[in-house]
């Protein structure tokens, strides 16, 4: 007996037999004895198809009308799982964004929620009712509709919960939890029962792309008891909160990121401010830089390598090129052949020797390390690409096994 | 030099192309130097599908979520087409009903505009922005979405215009105008440059679908000068308004209605009260009565016709089963292969002669003429459906040519 808010991704409300799947998730929950919220994302491909709408008559649009046209993809969701809970004879009320009190900045397309009224939703659940909100979206406190972008359904349950003081906030998605690493790729990887917070901030940010960080980083602020389950398949998922049973094994999971790029910076002098004058031509141009390694000095020239997304590569190139003379550089070596793979667990620093253990996991399956990056709970190494599946089974194998 | 309000329907809407195009049509008048609120509709099919998908899942939803459904998709137009423009440069705004301020009352998949605030849009306007308003759907005094039920579009445009006090409401549609007769049947027929509201009144309820009802209603109890035109072609469409100019001929225009059932009740007693306890019953059961003819009675018996709709046959027939004791009647009769062809025109009653001219059209043709009624600018005549196009046909040419 509680409050519970169960939050339900695009893919698990794609079409009709799955928003009744979804249905019966929730009408359980209800007839234990719960209060319950739900937070709805767009059916399957809906945000997709109203993007190219867009896109057919405008390229470019504001991004005030965009938010215009991609907040009705909640709404159409939220109404139809209401009404499948109806067809159960159950009491359920819908709200959009803004009828459920989400207060948010007015940075259209990207907003952050700054308030949430709790009135209306108290109120239906004063009434026994189920209410199913729309995720993704709020409106601004002068009546405009903005969307929260990526990862903002997660967010709007995160908040939510957060605000109604939730007993626990579900993210139900279509894997099962938490893995130790991807299950697609070692058929070994077990689901984690628990994980911490900032352990699961480093595995998303790695690309375990399970919960998003924003909603991650929220729910650690306001103690929010996150649980990562699936709605195709009726068992426990993965808690995530702030402090964890101890396990036998002193890390919780593997990831890999192939989104990377490196780039070195050939000969620069030895000096100081040479790494301060780099990264400051990339926070102008708003690249995130991830791993970096100064070599070390010889006849007075050094190198810098450091590694960003994909994406930005050609940009931080072009950058760079502008500044070739006040940085006093040779030339710019780049490569995009190449992966991250990182081990997260809390406390792996105080630990000794899980770091060495990586290294020799990695010597064993014969992978040759380009990079390495070490953090209070993660150590990430830098391989050639095409040796990021057998470094993670090595990995995997080595601590798991 | 004023404020325009211009309405497009659905099918106005439909796809990319034709969005461009009224946005075409909306640059323009905004570039002539007018204020522009537009009212659009769902782009084509877009209600029917979300209905194809509330089905899916809950074959009788409540009406509310039904609302929270279906005002999605002018929603979504809104948004398309203030992108449209944007594209084009200019200035806009999309608004949805309860932005606009658009309160209804609660009565959900019907509900009635009680009040619009119009601060925002003017404040918009004064930024000399265009202003998109999403039609059919406004917001109740306690933050529900509703919808106005059929026509509602075109209801909110009225309404806005008439609490803007605009200059013209423009009702944008995909025929040219209001025309004498049906011009698909009657090659003749002619676009009126005017109507009165009554004469508009009675071709709307008599299935000339140009524009409907409760708009019509609305505009003449508000004074709102409508325009109804086409947004393929550009030219004047029909002026609807108090007073006309007087045309040459008395009548402006034949409609036809074959959605026309007849019941005749046979054989009820000759005395006080009998019409009443018929109608009484037709009330009871919501069914709307059309033409009547009480015969004249002989044997102290009589007969009692009169015509419905062709959905309501059954249910009248039931219910007068019912009442057959009470009503004391013989036999009920009932025929569907009829349609009601009527000439409308602001004081026809007034000028002598148009019915015998109009009865003359249908002698000549040999068309029989089994009911007749007449109301201050219109006379109505119930014949064989077969002969319908007939009718239409030979009146058009005793009036027109």
């Amino acid at each position: 007996m509680g409050l519970v808010v169960q939050k339900f991704g695009g893919s698990s409300v794609a079409d009709a037999e799955r928003v009744r799947r979804v249905a019966g998730i929730i009408a359980d929950t209800y007839c234990e004895g719960n209060n319950v919220v739900v937070v709805l994302s767009a059916q399957g491909d809906t945000t997709d198809d109203l993007i190219e709408k867009a896109k057919e008559l405008n390229p470019a649009p504001s991004k005030r009308e965009m938010d215009m046209l991609l907040s009705t993809g909640e709404q159409i969701s939220i109404a139809l799982c209401a009404m499948s809970l109806e067809k159960m004879g159950l009491p359920v009320v819908s709200l959009t964004g803004w009828q459920a009190g989400i207060t948010t900045s007015s940075d259209f397309g990207s907003a952050r929620i700054r308030r949430i009224k709790t009135s209306r939703i108290q109120n239906e659940l004063d009434k026994k009712n189920i209410v199913i909100v729309a995720g993704f979206q709020g409106i601004t406190r002068t009546g405009e509709i903005t969307t929260l972008g990526r990862g903002g359904s997660d967010t709007s349950a995160v908040a939510l919960a957060a605000a109604l003081n939730a007993d626990v906030c579900q993210i139900y998605t279509d894997v099962e939890g938490v893995f130790t690493c991807d299950p697609r790729k070692v058929p070994g990887a077990r689901k984690l029962e628990e994980i911490t917070y900032d352990e699961m901030l480093e595995l998303a940010s790695m690309g375990a792309k399970v919960l998003h960080n924003r909603s991650v980083e929220m729910a650690k602020k306001y103690g929010v008891n996150l649980e990562v389950l699936s709605s195709f398949v009726r068992k426990p998922g993965t808690i995530v909160k702030e402090v964890t049973k101890v396990e036998g094994t002193k890390i919780s999971g593997i990831a890999v990121d192939d989104d990377v790029a490196r780039i070195t910076v050939v000969g620069v002098k030895d000096e100081p401010g040479v790494a301060f004058k780099i990264f400051r031509v990339m926070a102008k141009e708003k690249i995130n830089v991830d791993l970096i390694i100064q070599s070390l000095g010889k006849n007075n020239e050094q190198d810098i390598s450091f590694t960003i997304s994909k994406d930005d590569l050609d940009k931080a190139v072009n950058a760079l090129g502008e500044y070739e003379k006040s940085l006093h550089f040779d030339h710019i070596s780049t490569d995009t052949d190449v992966a991250k793979v990182s081990i997260v667990g809390a406390g792996i620093m105080s630990a000794s020797g899980i770091a060495a253990t990586m290294f020799e996991a990695l010597y064993n399956a014969k992978i040759n390390i380009l990079m390495i990056s070490t953090s209070e709970i993660k150590v990430s190494v830098l391989i050639p690409a095409k040796d990021a599946d057998l470094a993670v089974k090595a990995i995997h194998d080595k601590f798991f096994e």
